[in-house]
């Protein structure tokens, strides 16, 4: 078989062991092919390629970023299943392995009920897709958050601060809730979770009473809930449109002024998803890559590749795209009893 | 209630953030007290021990090694059940939790069929105990094993060398497998699977065939099957005990007389086990000695804790002690895919 | 002697490690002892203080931070020379070994002429004093920020965008000149360097067409020259004051709209001075801590402990504090050079 | 101007730095070409080479190795100076930048001497060239070294154990100086300064006193002095010649017995030369580079580019090829306060 890989929307670390591990696996299964459409859903609608052999994919499976490239290019509005379908017999493209988030993989899926032969791979930094234990790039982004609320941490002892860290989680707080656990945060904000500005100056004045320097995490989709303000509950702005970014910035006065406990905030950003993956990704993604092209090779079509356990399987698209996986209570309640 | 704890064996990084999850699981669930019994099994035999209180368990969560200290000392063999139930009974000690491997984990089994009220919770660096997906401490060695590698690639690819690198693994192959897939290895050796000179020479000839430095990591439990030695083929040296360490020293000059390539050895050895934990490992260690503090206050008993997927729960000792976790032969074929 | 420390202002990777090296330095001197006093000029001004044994120091060079703790307390605004000359008095205290910036080296100085037994060790993090060739903790910064950069970079190459980092700088431009030139940067802003956004905008367009994803370094206290803004020439907002803070938030829109190069920008903020130094700065920490109380004990005052070379020596107070230590011509043109 | 340029001898990180710096400062310069030799003096002498354009050198600065190759081939066994100014001729190669250590240095000595115009660039990961302050690499391998020691000690406390680390440096203890100041060893053990086991065992024995896990570092080129051998004294052993290579072995059962503490013992080996270089090393051997070509082309020969300070300059290449530059006996004592 001939099969296209395409990976498309943010940068995650481990997109190119994903490809790397695909295009390995096919070699091994037989006398198979692969192309990488360039920058997502754009090459796949261009025609625009690169041939992936071995010399092509050598090394690739530390580096950060993709060498495909990739955008939030939406195929449907630029040719859909029409094009694509073209783009393949020009080709001979026989399948496609779409490498992507929520809005890939649902593209995945009405290609798919087009006719194509198309297998996803699932990829959010956030880890909020459900149909997957994880997904890769995530442990490599909780590490860096990790690492750098170690640092952050020191700093707030040596002056007596209270810290906020703002991590990524736009619609789930999963890479707070983990670095948080990880190091030591006496409050963890995320959008699954109602929490008042009292709560949090509540937490923050009794980690200090215990002698500590206050450390709290935030999601960027965090919105604390006021009291006087009837759209915040429901963590929409004044035009009903959810409020999202510069959270940490906002909360440090707050924070400062509920408390008296002089408060600074850093925002990690782009440094989450950059760079080189940890290895538990790179392992994760090769062998998702391997096992999207033996799924192909089977002929499986419309699934993802998952991870239950330690084993990888497929899921149909509809288990990863009916709703978002977010933190569960209980999973918030285990970290609670940490912030004491 | 007031819970013992302690840890035995060789040292792992998240020793220290099961202690704390313990702990602190035990304060929010009610007016519970914890000791820490000194040095394993010995503390626990002598009754040495400290109380672990909020300060004593503060910010050890990123803590290598263990606060309590460790040792390989046998309860049996000094005083066993009665000397353990008499300290338990002078320190009023209702339950304990016994952090260890193998032989940690068969010692309160049998403290557990003596009376004492007892949990475990699994330790090997080596992630080769059965009943759990994961054991903690496993993913930091991967992680610094896969940093090391990397650094002697690029050693390998300057001088046209091929590196050998052997990580731990006494009788499973697991640190090897993950490491080597991540770090893009070109041969990996691991007890459980029998390969010749031969086979690990066409490997290392081919990867340099294809222009590259050839990387071979090995696992410390490692012996190659060599025809004219027929105690070599049961992994036995001529006196019929295995042989163990040392086998990455002792295959470069064997490699490199087979290949013309020349060829160095690196042994990791300790630094895999000390140090900071990865977050994955830290969240994974709090969340152990979070299940084990819950399972006790529950009534359990003679069970240890256990990772399934995202969960935490717990399965009977014999689970973890029937046989060991080896690396079943789809995941060395998977990673064998890599190679080439 | 009985000599007093303290350490003063915005906390550092290293202070600690000067702390260990000083009072390790006076132990194998003879019998001198050691008292800390708590938040830099507060304790001396209170006498709060800690006895600096050797069980106190144990370990600590690694550690972030300060176990003394730090503050921006003015000592001549409560009470200055008399109050600290009484608490010395009080505590037996012979001489003071201070460590900080600009401000704490200035009251040293001060104290000195009033008769108080001083020396002083330099710290910055943004490596701007005067009259020593580094200061600790910078060595650090720059790491963090460039393995924030290497990060950044494969974002920017997976998405074709410009990416903008903000490192610390508020008068020189140190950390971003090192930190871009290890990162391989495209423009470097830095304070001493007058730059237009059209040049910004230059050397970004050059780096796309050259087919790589531009990286813009900029340190919090760059302004760009702007014709039609008399105040911005000089570095100040409309009322006079310096600008800081946000720049590269502020930048990143900017280039966008002149380049048509979609940017992000990222402010590295407070995890660049905190967490475990780097090896270099644990090593010229340790021995400023030893040069300075040998300077003590040898009798030198109102003097600082200074880098040359490989050296260790002590220059007056006024050789810091004449002029900031800005980035010359010299050295800007040479890290110009490799934005091509 | 077209100059060749060669590295040779060990890899170490930053060497592509170097390139980079030299190639970007001539196109820089003016119409100035770049060659690069393969695997040191041999392609100087076989003519292989490749063109550094702007495309070969983009983003090599921050990989370890080298791009060239390296070997430890001598060009006057092979046709010597006649040879390499045929080659020169040949590709129209006006100058030669070679990087590299002693030997590579004393072979363009003796090539300026036969009229090539050849300048050199110091490399020595074990810092132990005189001439200049510091050599790239070594930064990056005390760092590795560093954060090795930081983890081995965690292992160390949870066992009470005494751990070794052994570290490069076959005639010069610096990596072992330096590495040790920063972990906090309990004993330095280098060429420079001899030593008796019974002095080793004392430090060993006084850091357990004090409650400490004992840290010993030894450089590979350290040789104990014992009373009972008359060679070892020398250094030498049984048939004059010196001894390399598993001191760390070799000294932990002997430290076990002498102390009756258990003693294991770690070499680093290859780990410190490879790998990402430290932002130290890649900013120094960028500037390095840099100064290498703007060294040619104002038609310096003969000498060798040379860190003083925190300037670059030139010197003669005797000044580095007089002796060996070898820690100072001021330098041991300081780090021996820190035993203590």
């Amino acid at each position: 078989m001939r099969i296209g890989i395409l990976t498309s929307g943010g940068d995650c670390p481990g997109l190119n062991a994903v490809i790397r591990g695909a295009v390995l696996r096919g070699f091994a299964a037989g006398d198979h092919t692969f192309v990488g459409f360039r920058d997502g859903w754009r090459g796949a609608t261009t025609g625009e390629h690169l041939v992936l052999d071995r010399e092509r994919i050598r090394g690739i499976a530390k580096q950060g970023g993709t060498i495909l490239g990739s955008s939030r290019f939406n195929p449907f509005d630029n040719g859909g299943v029409e094009r694509v379908r073209a783009n393949f017999a020009d080709l001979g493209v026989d399948a496609l392995i779409a490498i992507g988030g929520e809005g890939t993989l649902a593209a995945a899926q009405r290609l798919g009920e087009g006719g194509i032969h198309v297998l996803g791979v699932p990829k959010t930094i956030d880890n909020d897709l459900n149909g997957t234990d994880y997904t890769f790039g995530f442990d490599t982004a909780v590490q860096i958050a990790t690492d750098a609320m170690d640092r952050l941490r020191t700093t707030g002892d040596s002056h007596g601060r209270c810290m906020v860290a703002e991590v990524m989680g736009r619609h789930a707080g999963w890479i707070a809730l983990h670095s948080g656990m990880a190091a030591g945060a006496h409050a963890i904000l995320i959008p699954e979770r109602r929490t008042t500005m009292d709560e949090i100056a509540t937490w923050v004045t009794d980690a200090r009473a215990r002698g500590k320097a206050p450390l709290v995490v935030v999601a960027e989709g965090f919105i604390p809930d006021q009291a006087d303000d009837p759209h915040s509950e429901r963590g929409l702005d004044a035009f009903g449109r959810p409020r999202l970014g510069g959270i940490g910035e906002r909360l440090a006065p707050q924070i400062e002024a509920l408390t008296g406990i002089e408060t600074r905030a850093t925002t990690l950003g782009h440094i989450q998803r950059g760079g080189i993956p940890s290895a538990f990704d790179r392992v994760l993604a090769t062998r998702m890559g391997m096992a999207a092209t033996e799924a192909v090779l089977r002929g499986e079509r419309d699934r993802m590749v998952s991870l239950r356990g330690t084993d990888l399987t497929t899921v149909p698209f509809a288990d990863a795209l009916d709703e978002l996986k977010t933190v569960p209570a209980e999973r918030y309640a285990e970290a609670e009893i940490l912030f004491g």
